[in-house]
C-alpha cells in the first residue's frame, strides 16, 4: 500500500466495465463514490461500502480523482461538458473507449478547463479486471499516471505511452485491430476445412501453435519496414506471395475468400506499381498510402 | 535407418525447393536420380553423388518412387501426362503446390493409370528443409505414406491427413491463409501507429506476445462453432464487436482501413440478418455462406 491508496475515487458509469472497476476499488478498501445515470446499478457496491452520489456533479465534487467509464465519447461529452468548472483542479481519467482524435479533443477541452487529463484504453473484458492478464494502456498527463500508478495497477497492468492523449487509444486500436483480423483469418481457415468434415476444434489445435510460431516473423518484417528498403535479400517476394490460388481454392470450397482476397488486394497494388520482386513486407505501403 | 532408406528416389524439378529436397536426400546417402527441364541445375547435386537423368521418362524409369516438385499444377500435368504408362506400378509423391481440386484430379488420373498417389503441401521455405520447424502435410495413399515415412521425415515433420488427396492442400491453404491474414492485420496496426512516430519494431514487440495470447481464444470460438449455437452465454456479442470506430480511426490516421473493414463486413452481414446479440464466432457464417 502506498499513500496513493488513501485517495478517494469518484467513478462515473456503472455498466459492465464500470461496475468491475468499482468493485475492485471497494474490495481494495479505496474510498469510492459512484454514480450511474440509471438507478439501481450502485446497490451491490453500496452494500460493500461504496457511497452513491445523487448526481454526476455530486460525485465529481466528492474527491480529487474522477474516473469515467461510459458508453462512448458522446456520452462522456454529454455528462462532463456541464461540469468543467467542478472538474477544474481535479484529475480526470477516461476509460471509455474513444478514437485517438476524440481522446485528443477531450484532452484539449480539459487543458482549457484546468483539468489534469489521463486517457486509458482497457484491453480486457470486465471479468478480467483485477486479474492477471488484464492490461490498460494510458496516455496524457504523465504526472497523473505517476501519482496514481499504484491505484491503476489494482485493475490491470498499467502502461504509459506518452503525453499525446491519443496514444493509448491508438495502441489499443492497433492491437485490437490486429487481433480481430487474425480471428477472421482463423474463421476463414476453419470455414475452408468444414466442407471436408474437419471440425473447427481440430483446426484450432493446429492454427494456434502455427500462428504463434508465425508471430516470430513479425520482427523481421518490422526491421525491413523500419529500414525502408524492401529490396533486401532473403525475403519472400511479392510475386511469390501471389494468393490467386488461395482465392480460387476458397471459392471452390464454396466459402467466401474475403479475408485472403483483402491480402491479395494489398499485394496486387504493389505488383501493379512494379514492386513484384520486392519483399512481402511491402504490403504495408498499400495500407500506408491508400488509393485515393 | 529403416529399410526405407535403401529406396531409390527419382526427383523431377530442381527449382529452389526441388534442389533443397534433393540435397537432403543426397546428404542422407539416398540413391537419387534427378531431372530438371533446363540444364545446369543438377551439377552441384551430381558432384555430391546424385545421378542426372537425360529426360523425365529416364528419371521415372530409374526407380519405384517418383517425387515431383515443379512450378504449378499445369507444369506437373505437362511433364507427367505423357508418362502415365511409365509411372504405372510406381509411387508418385507430388510436392508441387496445387489447389485441393487439382490434387484430387491428379489422384483420379493416377488411380486410372495404376499409379499410387500421395500429395504433399510443404509448409517451409527451401532453407528450412531438413531442419527443425519444417512441416509437410500429406494426403492420398496411406499405404505410400506409411511405407515412406522415414524418408519423408528427412525433409520435415510429416503428417498424414487422410485418403482424400485434396486434404493436404486444404490444410496447407487454411493454415497459410490464416497466416497471411494475420500478417495483414499486423501491417495495419503498424501503419496506424507510424504517423505517431512509433516504429514497426516497437509494435512487433507488443503485437507478437499479444497475438500469441489471443490465439488462446481460438479453441473457445471453435467450441461455439462446432456446437452450432452462437447464443451461448459468456461470449462477446456481435453488436459489441462493432468495428466502426476502428475504421474511422484508421481513416483519421490516413491509413487504409481495408483489413479491419473486411472483418466489419463479416460482422455487418450477421447484424443485418438479425444476429446482433449472438456471439462474435458467428462471423464464420458470413464466410461459410457468401452472399450470392
Ligand atoms: N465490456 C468490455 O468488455 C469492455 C472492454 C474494453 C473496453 N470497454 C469500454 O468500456 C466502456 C463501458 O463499457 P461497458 O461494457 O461498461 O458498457 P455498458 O455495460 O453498455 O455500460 C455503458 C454505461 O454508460 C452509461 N451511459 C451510456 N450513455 C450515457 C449517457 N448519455 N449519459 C450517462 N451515462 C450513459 C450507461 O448508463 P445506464 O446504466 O444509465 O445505461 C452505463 O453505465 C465502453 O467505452 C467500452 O468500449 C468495455
Ligand atoms: N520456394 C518456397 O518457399 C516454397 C514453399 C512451399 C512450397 N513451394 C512449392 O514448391 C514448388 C516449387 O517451388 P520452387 O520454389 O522450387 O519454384 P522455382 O524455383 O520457380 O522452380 C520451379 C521448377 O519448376 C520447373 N518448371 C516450371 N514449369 C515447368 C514445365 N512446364 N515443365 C517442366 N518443368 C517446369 C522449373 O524448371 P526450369 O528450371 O526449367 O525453369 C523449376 O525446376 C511450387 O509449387 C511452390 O509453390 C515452394
Amino acid at each position: 500500500m502506498t499513500d496513493d491508496h488513501a485517495t478517494h475515487v469518484s467513478l462515473l458509469g456503472l455498466g459492465a466495465m464500470g461496475s468491475a472497476l468499482a468493485e475492485t476499488l471497494v474490495k481494495a478498501g479505496i474510498r469510492t463514490t459512484v454514480w450511474n445515470r440509471s438507478a439501481g446499478k450502485a446497490d451491490a457496491l453500496v452494500a460493500r461500502g461504496a457511497t452513491e452520489a445523487a448526481s454526476a456533479v455530486e460525485a465529481v465534487r466528492a474527491g480529487p480523482l474522477v474516473i469515467v467509464c461510459l458508453f462512448d465519447h458522446d456520452s462522456v461529452h454529454e455528462v462532463l461538458a456541464p461540469l468543467a468548472d467542478d472538474l477544474a483542479g481535479r484529475t480526470l481519467v477516461n476509460l471509455t473507449t474513444t478514437k485517438p482524435e476524440q481522446a485528443r479533443q477531450l484532452a484539449a477541452w480539459a487543458a482549457e478547463a484546468g483539468i489534469t487529463y489521463l486517457d486509458g484504453g482497457i484491453m480486457a473484458v470486465p471479468s478480467m479486471i483485477g486479474q492477471p492478464g488484464a492490461s490498460i494502456l494510458y496516455s496524457g498527463s504523465q504526472e497523473a499516471f505517476r501519482r496514481h500508478t499504484a491505484l491503476l495497477d489494482l485493475w490491470a497492468t498499467s502502461t504509459y505511452y506518452g503525453e499525446d492523449a491519443g496514444l493509448a487509444s491508438l495502441y489499443d486500436f492497433a492491437l485490437l485491430s490486429a487481433m480481430y483480423v487474425m480471428f477472421a483469418g482463423f474463421m476463414h481457415g476453419a470455414a475452408m476445412l468444414a466442407p471436408a468434415g474437419v471440425s473447427a476444434a481440430r483446426f484450432a489445435e493446429m492454427a494456434a501453435p502455427w500462428l504463434t510460431a508465425m508471430t516470430g516473423e513479425l520482427s523481421g518484417y518490422a526491421e525491413v519496414i523500419d529500414g525502408g528498403d524492401y529490396t533486401v535479400a532473403g525475403q519472400q517476394s511479392l510475386e511469390f506471395s501471389n494468393l490467386g490460388l488461395f482465392i480460387e481454392a476458397s471459392t471452390e470450397q464454396g466459402v467466401s475468400p474475403e479475408p485472403i482476397a483483402m491480402v491479395q488486394r494489398l499485394i496486387q497494388r504493389q505488383l501493379d506499381a512494379g514492386h513484384g520482386t520486392e519483399g512481402f513486407a511491402r504490403i504495408i505501403e498499400s495500407i500506408k498510402h491508400p488509393t485515393p
